[in-house]
């Protein structure tokens, strides 16, 4: 019996972009030319108004639904939402998964190679940001020939994205959907970035991010980062009842693997560390750090969302400590100050941070009917 | 002027206590001989009905008040505690302080020299327990020739020092402060600990915990520990305020310090991994862990209090999540249960865990007044 399942968007594979013209950054800094890697679900319409863009959070990827292969073992990232007849209905939507700029996962990165120096770029990546991602997604919308998206959606710092998207480009989009996500973090927040990341550039295989000519790898430092990051997406109450003070034997004593949740941290770490570009890991925390609207603004996201037009659904959950639903009601509010179409939904569920990935009926209830009002022709 | 105020404990030393008889630990395993450093401030009375024990909690140390020396920078840790007419008045009470065994600031740890070997314990010190200290606390007051304490009181893991003094020696202690404190640690706090453990030992100084004969210290693992303890300690919304998103100078586009809170976490990390052993550290976490005076009880927390006699305060901070209002309330019920008079105070504090040490006036003015009720003879 096959896995792919009749909602699902069956196999799948990833197509690149290239972009020969240079693109600025915020930092200042330019590439002078970089590859996008994507995927798309779904058929765009003659029109062209039926394009969704999915913008992944701090470790996800393009690979947004379905398998490469009949024998993967696991789906895209975002499976459970986007497919025929799922809340993010492929039979309506023409669904674009990108994976960002500083990626490792095809896009330009610092594992890429720098073309000045035919070497990896390595420490000498840019750091990228929240506005500069929005830019460069703007160029592959160009690149597949849209003008105007029918809705952005992103989770957490995706969710930040989707934001900018309504603030950088008013008008190539209609509806952003902003989830579990805040106008910028908290400093407690920061303060667990700066951690994982002084957790790797502390490891001795990190040569100050030039690792890839030592055939080292950071992965002592990228798995605190992991493990560390794991615990942060997860409420106090899901840790509770998912691993409690569940021994995996009697207590020994030891430093190894005694309880449950212990040997789920560093499965999680150890998994991370060999998949992921510490690199990219830090670039995307420093996004993360930076990305704040209402900066130029004394402070204001009011005035700092005053260009946008776009409709929003803003959506958050009860036990999200990391992002929690008083941020989300901080965009409401700047929105509505805006006197802007919002929608507003605070989900009650157990699951923290990571609820915004998983299957809850009533959040997917709130996404489905929000994105079956949305227009397309 | 002296920076020895009226009000304070003056110039302090500290002594040492040494056992020549074996204790044997709850891990099966015993140390042949072991030293105590304590301090003392009041004076003894004739009955030796006046003794207060504090306990530490993670990196705390015996050094509770005063000074050194004039020049001294810093009082001891809860110097805004202990002293003459303050809420544990040493005009009163004979206060000690104790440097638990496993520690690293004189009493016998990891660091010492194991009298088989004739180098230091390193590695194979064995793992000890909150019982294991109170065992050993109890020595020194046999040492000390007090049969009964007053009181005994400690904060955090401190605080399950003094739940468990009444629990082993229910007619040694008359009062018990449980502060800021909880009788195990959530999922959530085992996680956090697990993550500092984890970056300790993979630090490639680690050596397996025999850094010392490499002349080595596992700095960086310690540091990281650090950095991600005082997240912990402190309130999202006190870190806000604190430090909220306040550059040092403008963006850098950097993996630099930029934000304020960076470089006080980065302080932070320094400071401590320049002065605490990560040997004490792993087991300090560890006997975090393992506390759990309910497990050989189905979990049943009030038949585990059963024996206790005490009289009880037991307070706890709105803002703390790492030892959360609930947990206390989960002992202050077990209590009740057993017909134990017990107080109990919530206190509106914004320090987060932190709040403990802190010199609150509605805080010490119920330790003030717990502590004028408590009699001595």
């Amino acid at each position: 019996m096959s896995i792919i399942t009749s909602n699902s968007v069956g196999i799948v594979q990833a197509q690149k972009a290239h972009f020969d013209t240079q693109i600025s950054l915020k930092s200042g800094e330019a590439l002078p030319q970089f590859d996008l890697v994507y995927e798309t679900y779904g058929t765009l319409n003659v029109d062209k108004s039926n394009a969704v863009l999915i913008c992944h959070a701090l470790s996800g990827t393009h690979h947004v639904a379905g398998r490469y292969a009949e024998t993967d073992k696991y789906p895209g990232w975002w499976d459970n939402l986007v497919g025929p007849g799922k809340p993010l209905d492929t039979n309506k939507f023409y669904v674009i998964g990108v994976n960002n700029l500083g990626g490792c996962h095809g896009s330009t990165g610092p594992a890429s190679i720098n073309p000045l120096t035919g070497k990896p770029w390595g420490a000498a990546f840019p750091i990228v940001t929240v506005e500069d991602w929005v830019q460069s997604q703007a160029r592959l919308l160009d690149y597949l020939g849209i003008q105007q998206l029918a809705a952005v959606i992103g989770g957490s710092l995706g969710g930040m994205q989707a934001l900018e998207w309504t603030i950088a480009f008013p008008d190539r989009v209609r509806h952003a959907l902003v989830i579990a996500s805040a106008p910028n973090l908290t400093a407690q927040n920061m303060a667990f970035n700066e951690v994982a990341r002084q957790a790797i550039i502390t490891d001795p295989e990190f040569y100050g991010g030039d690792y890839y000519s030592h055939q080292a790898v950071p992965r002592r430092g990228l798995r605190i980062a992991r493990m560390l990051g794991h615990i942060t997406y997860l409420s106090d109450d899901v840790m509770g009842e998912k691993f409690g003070r569940k021994l995996k034997d009697d207590i020994k004593y030891s430093f190894d693997v005694e309880f449950e949740m212990e040997s789920y941290l560093r499965y999680q770490g150890d998994k991370f560390a060999g998949e992921f570009d510490a690199n990219t890991y830090l670039r995307m925390t420093r996004a993360l750090d930076y990305y704040d609207p209402a900066k130029d603004f004394d402070g204001d996201l009011s005035v700092a969302l005053k260009s946008a037009q776009a409709k929003f659904l803003v959506v958050s959950f009860t036990s999200d400590w990391r992002f929690s639903p008083e941020r989300s009601k901080e965009i409401m509010q700047a929105l509505l100050d805006n006197e802007l179409s919002v929608s507003y939904a605070e989900v009650t569920a157990a699951h923290g941070h990571d609820a915004f990935l998983m299957p809850d009926k009533h959040y997917h209830d709130i996404l489905r009917a929000y994105l079956q009002s949305v227009e397309v022709w």
